[in-house]
């Protein structure tokens, strides 16, 4: 049995790791810590928790972290940095931040504006996108959880780009993604009144900040660098994320590099060709569902993602990674079926 | 390990058991039965299920039962009784229709039209809510899984009927449901458009056939006749039941004839005396929320449960009660926390 | 033409207020307030708006009221009477806010709080009920606008109290209303992710300040105090209430009172016998929708009504009001037919 | 006063032209028909009309047709072809179906199968997008309204074809709509169970048959054959489009193009320079917003198309074409600002 302890568990990504721990057989939460809400029982922050024994939320300077063997950190950009350079290094970390996606410090800057707190372990930090980092992740003390946006885009790309089957000038990614994925704050837009019954992009034109690591991971495959287009929609729907990617290519090259990628990969589904996936098919799960379709116009076609934000793009994601550092099976309690309907 | 066979398995209860049973360490789904859609695979009729290793669809009459411990049927009300009277009397069985839920013929008639093929099978059969039926659930043969409405009026109520705390002759059961209790049939207002952003109530006046099994229970309970008035109303929402029950009583002894009632039991929980549930933090889950407020006016208050119509409400009551046939652990493959949001 | 300002526009009473003055032949909008938005147009606020000639927003004192005949002041509870007592006497006021629906000092104290600061403003403050209020607020210089659930409860109450055909004591009124009516403020509770797929039930055991006004007017109808019980619920939905009451008396007589208490009404129709109303059949319009169903238990009745509540539930009340207190035709604007789907 | 019928009343785009023209101070409604539902009134078809004193609905053959000076004919596709060819020649034709958007007979076969009942209106029809058509509308009999998504992706390209400032083999148009595109036809996939929180692609790959008018207009506008790629998305919400349509060329000449073609419309606004749409603010209005963003790539830009899809993309639109062909004011009736929330 391991023990972990989850810091800014009073998000909704903190919340999810609570739930797919809530019945995995060999981790145990040891601590939990909320910065605002301190004091407060996880039962009163999400009702929904409130049939489990759960420690209740203490600020991060008055928990017990000596018999902890992994921390999953799920605060808020810029602030993990800080914490996570303080802690002791025997403990490992998964964090769920953007603070360690990006290796280049000056990456860093551009996309997050201030300068890192914590450049020598933003080099150590491995890039958390477990079907392409496995080895690293099994070796790692700090892992950094991907973008959720960027996880997407990336199982749809990596093996087009690795397999040099498409153009590389000329890939868009039209991403819609539900709306939990921008957290648990009080702004305007995230309103019910003002989201619900519509959709529109933001981040128009290139300037949202996924775009460091889609330039980071494809360049680097590429060996040279790579730009995507990138829109980002808000959907009037609580989780998934559906990246809609365009490709120029050879159609069956396209299709046999996506299945060979993960073939063997137990939560990475590829459909029959032709068919493509739906958010409301993977919701609540880590699994990933792929089609691609030929275009009518010779040479193009369309590569169609879908995965849960909070699950495969995020906690789900950071589990599977704090299995393998943890040298449990993989998968264990990430079998959960999608909840539809 | 057992065995069991889902028929019905193309509607949403049918998914729902295969979602559960998908984590349960001790079952095993060796046959899949739908009408219609027979000779196709569950990923194509529910690609969320698409992960899983799944029997193909076949119709009833073809299914191979000979290895089979316990059967689910999830089919229409009234089809089922004809399909179970058929059934070998050494397999188990699970209904998910209305069709055993009420043990007198007549008021079988009065509240689902023509006369039972199966009334030998009506009088044997044990009527699903667990809590309350546990020990006769354990010894049968055929359990009559409850209407899902029948059940979250039933928690809020059974145990103040019991502790004789409220008055018989004003009890107000206004219930708001996801639709997904409606199943997946084609009708026009089961439409999204028709649906979505809006609410309205059906069944106004003591029509709705759950109604039965009110009259049964309660009467039965109290010992004398007792009639409630009953609501149900469509929310705009898949999964979720809420029933605002409003009592006359002293809400002291409301309170602890609740709690009294439910202490020990694994799913479901009273709240502290003034907080309410909500359906969204029990979504997906076995759970109940039952909370008790005080009115302004002296000698009234007003008890709220909320459940998941698809789970608690139906799949989820009915794999309890197949655990506990079974002789398994009764709460095996059914922690699975609430998702939210 | 007369010339309206409003006051507190970057709200949703003001926005809609906006939307049906739009289309208003003899009243222009001549000036608009908003106190954090001041400086900004109506287009950046709301875009929807984005195709109208507007005044930009601006502070209160910095408006010219000059030539103004009537404002709304659409303005948050509480800081509504002190503006409103500031105002020239010569200008006509529709108020949206709380602050003058309680005619009685001490239970205007007892539902919101702190003293009032207009007392004899109070006093003269017309109820703004139009149907009900009619011939005073043609006369009034002050209208309040009522609560958009108290509005809701009382068209389908005043008549049967007035015809005096049901119990006074056995009156309850379960509500459920979207969320458009907690208006444009950032709480966590009307975040999408918190809000949507659910319901629960809110202000519980009689502490919706809306029973103020429930209180006063239904027991100035009986001559006697009445109380009633209220519940509302929260609906995943922009804009709609139902509210689903509970009386004891003749369905037959209470049939009858409503019929002819609506008979010659534009705005509020009374369904056939035995129908009933849905949210999503008002919405956006100015029109109440009522029914009323006999219950299986003798000697009582469900009557649900339905009214937008931004429309009828304020803004168009506040219009229908101003059309009268400026001596336009009643209906003048506000016969937009509801938006379905 | 002009008398206008509408034959297939009782789906969502005959009631959106009743809900629009129900206040059109110059056209009255003479007949209306519905096959499946004759003999019902529309307030038991579409309740959110009750307040209007409409005609009963008939079968086609039992309209009086003497007085009518135009029928609006939202009848599915390929059933208006044979109805349109037996009105008599003087009464005017809007057709909201598919069935005369195509002027080319082979076209019309490739994208919908059979081949034309009446291919000398075909050829005789105008194509219903007003801004293009206009003077061709104002003297037309017969006006095919256009496809919804086809009008979304038209309004973001028209103008940059013909200006000539974009690479016409290198345009994608990624398009989003709400579910009442569909219609109200009972399909499992529109059921709100199986719609709401998520999101998919459909017709991916080239096969929607809007394809079949991009192809045609943008061809004749630039004087050579034009292909796009076209993907559209179903969102969880009823009305609205948004097309986010990627092309390569000046970003400035981009929004000189559109601002310049759009100048003087009264329906279609183009934000000011790197704003763009959201669905929601066009809700139940006329009105198109278009913006234009600037990709972080040189040469690229993102051009996003939002409009209400019953409104401006089909019963609107018609309305509009309707008032030029009896020379009424062409904004007449139709200048209702948009519903938010």
């Amino acid at each position: 049995m391991y023990n972990v302890a989850i810091l800014g568990a009073s998000g909704y990504t903190g919340a999810e790791l609570v739930r797919l721990i809530a019945t995995h057989p060999q981790i145990t939460i040891t601590a939990l810590s909320a910065d605002r809400k301190a004091g407060q029982t996880m039962a009163s922050v999400f009702p929904h928790l409130r049939h489990l024994d759960l420690p209740v939320l203490q600020k991060i300077e008055e928990l017990d972290l000596s018999a902890v063997d992994l921390v999953f950190c799920a605060l808020p950009h810029a602030t993990s940095q800080a914490v996570i350079s303080k802690l002791p290094r025997s403990v490992k970390v998964v964090d769920l931040s953007a603070d360690f996606r990006l290796r280049d410090a000056d990456e860093y800057v551009k996309w997050y504006g201030g300068s890192h707190e914590a450049p020598e372990l933003q080099r150590e930090a491995v890039y958390g996108l477990t079907e392409f980092y496995r080895e690293e992740i099994r070796d790692a003390r700090l892992v950094a959880g991907t973008g959720c946006n960027a996880a997407t885009g990336q199982y749809a790309l990596r093996p087009l780009i690795a397999a040099g089957v498409i153009d590389l000038d000329q890939i868009i990614i039209d991403l819609k993604t539900g709306v939990s994925g921008a957290g648990r704050s009080l702004k305007e837009n995230l309103l019910h009144a003002e989201l619900s019954e519509g959709s529109h992009a933001y981040a128009v034109g290139g300037t949202h900040r996924h775009l460091g690591e889609f330039d980071q991971e494809f360049s680097a495959i590429a060996g040279r660098p790579v730009q995507v287009q990138f829109t980002p929609h808000l959907l009037p729907a609580n989780r998934g994320i559906l990246a809609t990617v365009y490709v120029q290519g050879d159609v069956g090259e396209i299709y046999d590099a996506l299945s060979d990628a993960y073939e063997d990969e137990p939560f990475v589904h590829v459909l029959p060709e032709g068919e493509h996936p739906s958010t409301r098919h993977v919701r609540g799960s880590n699994f990933v569902h792929i089609g691609v379709v030929r275009d009518r116009i010779e040479g193009r076609a369309i590569v169609i993602a879908a995965l849960d934000n909070l699950t495969k793009g995020s906690s789900g994601q950071a589990l599977q990674n704090a299995n393998l550092m943890l040298n449990i099976e993989e998968t264990t309690g990430l079998m959960l079926a999608p909840v539809f309907p």
